[in-house]
């Protein structure tokens, strides 16, 4: 697969995203172009972006700072600034090079700059080349909550090249790993069997990732119904990962590490409540497990973790809602969930 | 007219706008319910407001600082804080009490937070009513200049009750028939002259006016043609309101205000450049000057505002674009215009 195609927005691979690239950089279809990068963009990828782009290209380059921390309305500010400072107008090209922080960012910046300017997200991540590269979520944090304040609006194109993977560490990349096995978890059964069988193998399976979040947020854009499968790990994973970032005294948490934390509770709140027989709990805990560091709960996190998770966006009237698990490949949504079995399912994960 | 219906929202006025309210407040649709006022609706608006839910109504109130100079990212993160901390859903909904100023940010903080939750306008001034109630723009100021940061997203519906106009002054009717005499002038000939004819009839014909704006968005809501000719007037005019504000020794003018200057401006331009009649650049003269006082421009000033016309949104690659007209009830658009002809538009407002 080299092309994902929809009437709002397209995703190229590797040699075909090289040269959309090229395309891109040396029409002058946009008046002027910005790129964005962060403190580790502009250092590993920027070099590479720039030996991928027509030589007559010329763009202004807008940098942040790198992490979760600074995914805020500040940094935003400094983005429109700096926009609005070098004239951008409408038909201005906002280019984000980075993982999901910056892309979702900058798709935000992009989309309510003068009401919407175009932008390109070229993921540098796993993480962000599974799961930030389509589907239109843009979006800062707000008050701790992640993603609480954003719009949807479509990247105009995404480029996949995993030759940015190369300066990654083993942790990043399994940051990302955590996104690829739950897309198989949720939709696509052999595309599990496929990720788990060799964890080495995971470049030549990005597109097949990317194409199942694809056809789930195609099918239902905004969220109305079946789009929330994705959120499977996340309505847990989401509030470990804020609350560890939070605490002063806790280990900040990457995004794939509180999500494989999330679907393993979640798997187990699957076997309890749902369909999801034991064999494949134990499959799915074994397979998650030895990719993170094991994270010690105590009593007081949990109650801090359950309360961060009624913020969940997917809530509705004030009840934490779960994605569960009917079994591998099969996800079902809306369910409402006692707190007990919450607790036990965060047990299950401490003994494990 | 008492309804005005598209694809994507609704306009009801007077007494269908009543039963709307009540309507909408009396069914539990919607999970929480946060009206958005400022200072003056909260002392004008609010009673009245009161008296036409339904009488098991309950709401959390939100209230922001009156003024333009409030339009800004600050108002928002107000906004978004107490959404957060009232535990708002994406089932609940914010309705927008007020002028302007506030339907446009109460509408982007609605469209952003959480990725967007449905609202409600209830415009309380003339200008809103007949400028900011249809049209999908939302938006703040940002650096100076006028909604540079926002989105377009629909009010789920407007709701426009003249009867909130009975606690403005004379300035402030005022205020709102530049936008009214503009919709005559650039789509609807025969409003023009019904507007002009009685400025005191103004009331029966709001929803003709909201009518025109409704068809010209409804033909482009994203801008890409037709749609800019609602900035007529609104080139020189958005430039000369900022400029007003940020000076600090310049009586700060209301938008209208600024844009009956504007349109004086840009009907010179239509005389000198397009097709306008030197008998029709009198007519418009004649009705807009009465209207408000007359504001005095030195060189200084003038360079100052067509420093900041450079800023707005509808320009391409740094050129300062026009909408003028080519007749009453007929406006072309993406005119360029060179400086000196702007000089002597001031020269002849100026001399007027």
């Amino acid at each position: 697969m080299d092309h994902i195609s929809s009437s709002s927005y397209d995703v190229y691979f590797e040699h075909q995203a090289q040269l959309e690239l090229k395309k891109l950089t040396s029409h002058n279809y946009y008046s002027s172009y910005f790129v964005l990068v962060d403190e580790n963009t502009k250092q590993y990828c920027l070099e590479q972006f720039e030996a991928l782009t027509s030589t007559s290209f010329s763009y202004i380059c807008i940098e942040i700072s790198s992490g979760e921390e600074y995914k805020n309305i500040d940094s935003c500010k400094q983005v429109w600034h700096i926009l609005t400072e070098n004239n951008a107008d409408r038909k201005s090209l906002l280019i984000n090079l980075g993982g999901g922080v910056l892309t979702d960012l900058g798709g935000f910046c992009a989309a309510t700059y003068k009401r919407g300017i175009d932008f390109v997200n070229i993921p540098t991540t796993l993480l962000s080349m599974v799961d930030a590269a389509v589907g239109g979520k843009t979006g800062i944090d707000f008050q701790g909550l992640k993603n609480h304040i954003g719009v949807f609006c479509n990247a105009r194109m995404t480029l996949v090249m995993s030759s940015f993977l190369e300066t990654l560490d083993q942790r990043q990349i399994n940051n990302g790993m955590a996104e690829m096995i739950k897309h198989g978890l949720i939709y696509d059964e052999p595309h599990f069997y496929e990720v788990i069988k060799d964890l080495n193998a995971f470049r030549k399976l990005i597109a097949r990732s990317v194409y199942v979040k694809h056809r789930v947020v195609t099918e239902d854009p905004k969220e109305g119904g079946l789009r929330k499968i994705l959120n499977f790990g996340h309505t847990l994973g989401h509030a470990i990962e804020t609350y560890m970032m939070e605490e002063r005294n806790k280990e900040t948490l990457f995004h794939g590490e509180a999500i494989g934390i999330g679907m393993i509770l979640e798997a187990y709140l699957s076997f309890k409540l749902n369909k999801l027989l034991e064999r494949d709990l134990k499959l799915i805990t074994k397979s998650i497990l030895p990719l993170y560091d094991k994270v010690i709960f105590k009593a007081e996190d949990i109650k801090e973790i359950l309360k961060l998770s009624l913020h969940d966006k997917k809530n509705k009237k004030g009840k934490v809602m779960f994605v569960l698990l009917e079994g591998i490949g099969k996800a079902s949504y809306d369910i409402e969930v006692e707190k007990d079995f919450i607790l036990e399912a965060f047990d299950y994960y401490q003994k494990v």
